[in-house]
């Protein structure tokens, strides 16, 4: 990726014309070109720190350079770009260090140790929530444990429906070998096409197919985590009665716990049939029951969302169907799997949305957004382009305290951004007893839009922690949720996971400043 | 419960005539009366000590008395009924102290740190692996918590089906209070009359209807546990991704952490129907692999589980379906739920297992075994009055591993109980990736009953490691898995449960001596 922008530059496209006037209306054109030629501070590791990581992996995988590192350089959330963007590469790593497997991790992180050097293990580097940035001062340098070596598809059980994964698979990588024993994961987040095996598990990701496939952490039956103090595989059964479930520790650990080395999910074979077909309500509240609905009689989707009132007026999927005089709420719903199977759900999801008052758009809004649903980061950066601020931010709670949660969310954001910002939302991931609430927002970039954004951000995060919701669903904590997550899980909460911390790492090398 | 059987005196039946004669063929009978009179030892406990538990819980809540400690004393595995019927009551805790609230417990805890008293939380007192016999010797008194005061329906959020129990409320006062609302909690263990919500959140639990209701685990959705170190509350959201699922570290802590003060559950509305059917297979193999595929197909009923041929020639549900000349394996599948769910679940289920080559031998089979589900236990103690041990154990495995594993643990007990012992086999549990193997066996008691049991157990968990299995689904570690658990779970493994007990329960006054 480059630093300044998401993905692929070959993918990215330009704002179209139509959506630029539309832009120019709203907020006002503003280029806003990024930094030429920025270059990271020198790395300040000593040679002999160099030496020592050198012998572990051969030179060829010890990198200095500044175009390396500036790829290594924090992670995708809007301040980190902006950040990028204005030549800013202040939090780049000294060393790129490229393992070639769990032996050479092991010896790594002694040397780390050692040489009193923080490690950042780096997969996709797609984090939104600062969880690269080591907090350095204390470190004789920092180094990024890139795991791009880390490949392979271990092992797959194919009666069992398992398959062992090594974290340095990006989502496409692993499906492709997957697919090569007709087997999928299923797990597509936005930033699957970057985002790694690993960095799924360290964050708990969760894709737009989570109704029907899970959630990442649902996935994994079994994980090999080093840590400087020893490498533990957790994980001997579908499900266990033998004290508290580890992998639950590592799962979430965002690096600082141990390097995950592999990761053994659950697989299912691949779909033959994907069929996705939009449905219309007449408000988020008549579609969000009708989710609930769904959820509590067992007859999920495999891909289920619901954009409110202000999300589908501006992804407007058919404005013959849903537009400004037929307001309403887009839905999706995705079926995936075998033809039968697809054809019953699809059949019995239809019936129960029918009775509940939805309106059935066909497939084409559904194909319209799974054409697009990998495109949002790119649409991003050219809105940055234009001085237009735009971010995400993801929550998630009780079917009773959806409302609630929604309309303090919204109104935090709406009152800290100002006039003429908009704030969407979504529901893309549900369960049993409750589910996510996804917002974007847009606003007119001001002179210091990190600030600006800064104080959206808190005033979002002060509601999500008071109407008792978790500040987040599927984007981790990094740095920057850091001071709600401590709210969130209490003064025993964070003294747990420090004791775990002190007792794994007890030179604090691992991914220092992040979580707790 | 009687301190020497199982469960409530009017509801044991004497061993009927048949069954005699036929365990007088197998086995020979030998009466084995157990002892009368036996009481506890001597309250160990200081004056100061008990006055000041009195001062949190009030004088009628501190109970010294002989009977109330011998109920209180060790749980309900089959070397427990032995000890107890030869009289030995050594393991009684000194005092019972029974608080009305969490405040209580909080101050409890203190007043057991600063006088150096163990302390073992009590729920059901069904443990059967040891999970009630603290490790006295550093301390100078053992205190049972008796949680049976604290059996409040705390709340029920309708919308989002979820309840908050408190943790002294068993099985069916549970079920009593959340069917006045039409809700189930949906989890029937075989000690489902005697077990507590407690119990079963700090033992993870798994009923036999776990196919359709989910393991105890996977249906908490948040839990309060008072530390020494603090009180804490986890669990705000059906999913997060904010860090390690704390949950997770509670659940299966077995009073080793904290004490479970508050269990928020997901609930269902109360079946209107409920189908027990049952399915003959030829082999264990091939009902085995049925399971496999309704797993994996997301086809489960609510109930599912397969005897093996000699579990399913003992237990004979029907001689003319199967028998001597008809060998085979019983399989029982059940269907709670909305009518049409459960009629269309029937026929989904039922025309796979017939594909897959299943006969199906109608609802007297299901019937029968709904009826007796709960019997087990106390044909044991029945069994135990003939000088016939029975006992049971269980583990899990993915399906790639469940032919090894049977075959090695039924090796392991036949091999180490020697001619003429009995070992039955089924699977109860099942999921996507594996399922659980529960083995019950009998044989005839020989001088010393205990040790020859922990022969044969040993012999029995060494073959689950070895396999690389879990070494225990449903029924905890306590003090009789500790060896086993360690070695699952690594020494990295250990470490994490060590920091963690460390920072919570400095003085080490919870449970002492229990899974690590």
């Amino acid at each position: 990726m480059h630093p300044q922008r998401w993905g692929d530059p070959a993918a990215a496209s330009a704002l179209p014309e139509s959506a630029r006037g539309l832009i120019e209306l709203v907020f006002g054109i503003d280029e806003k070109p990024s930094a030429q030629g920025a270059v990271p501070p020198e790395p300040v590791i000593g040679a002999d720190g160099v030496a020592a990581l050198a012998a572990v992996v051969g030179d060829e995988h010890v990198l200095l350079d500044d175009a390396t590192r500036a790829l290594r350089t924090r992670g995708k959330s809007t301040p980190d770009l902006l950040r990028a963007r204005a030549g800013d590469l202040g939090d780049a790593p000294d060393v790129v260090v490229r393992p070639a497997d769990q032996g050479e991790i092991e010896r790594l992180l002694a040397v780390a140790v050692a040489h009193n050097l923080a490690v950042v293990p780096f997969g996709g580097g797609t984090s939104v929530t600062g969880g690269l940035v080591a907090a350095r001062a204390a470190y004789d340098g920092v180094v990024s444990l890139d795991l791009v070596r880390m490949k392979a598809l271990v092992s797959v059980d194919r009666e069992s429906m398992t398959a062992t994964l090594e974290p340095g698979l990006r989502g496409p990588e692993a499906e492709a070998l997957l697919s090569e024993h007709g087997l999928t994961l299923g797990h597509y987040p936005q930033s699957f096409q970057y985002a790694s095996i690993g960095g799924f598990a360290a964050t708990r990701s969760s894709g737009q197919s989570s109704a029907g496939y899970g959630r990442f952490d649902a996935l994994v039956v079994g994980l090999s985590v080093v840590t400087p103090s020893g490498t533990i595989s957790a994980g001997s059964a579908p499900a266990s009665a033998a004290g508290p479930d580890l992998r639950q520790v590592f799962l979430g650990s965002e690096g600082t716990l141990g390097v995950i080395t592999s990761v053994t999910v659950r697989v299912r074979e691949l779909p033959a049939v994907k069929e996705y077909v939009g449905w219309r309500w007449p408000s988020f509240d008549a579609g969000a029951a009708a989710m609930r609905t769904l959820a509590q009689a067992g007859l999920l989707p495999t891909v289920i969302r619901l954009s409110d009132e202000a999300e589908t007026a501006i992804n407007l999927a058919d404005p013959s169907a849903i537009g400004q005089d037929n307001p309403g709420c887009l839905m999706i719903t995705g079926f995936e799997g075998a033809p039968s199977a697809v054809a019953a759900r699809r059949r019995a999801v239809s019936a129960l949305l029918i009775e509940l008052g939805g309106v059935d758009l066909g497939e084409e809004p559904g194909e319209k957004w799974a054409h697009g649903r990998f495109d949002a980061p790119y649409l991003r950066d050219s809105l940055l382009d234009v001085g237009v601020l735009v971010e995400t931010l993801e929550t998630a709670t009780f079917w009773s305290n959806r409302a609630r949660l929604y309309a303090d969310v919204k109104a935090a954001l709406e009152t800290s951004l100002g006039e003429g910002s908009i704030v969407l939302c979504h529901i893309s991931h549900v369960y049993e007893t409750g589910c996510s609430l996804y917002f974007t927002i847009a606003a007119k970039e001001q002179d210091d839009p990190l600030a600006q954004w800064s104080v959206a951000k808190a005033a979002a995060s002060d509601a999500m922690i008071a109407a008792g919701a978790t500040i987040t669903h599927h984007h981790a904590v990094g740095t920057d949720h850091k001071p709600w997550f401590a709210q969130e899980i209490g003064p025993v909460g964070v003294q747990v996971l420090r004791a775990i911390k002190s007792s794994l790492d007890p030179a604090g090398v691992l991914n220092p400043g992040v979580l707790v």
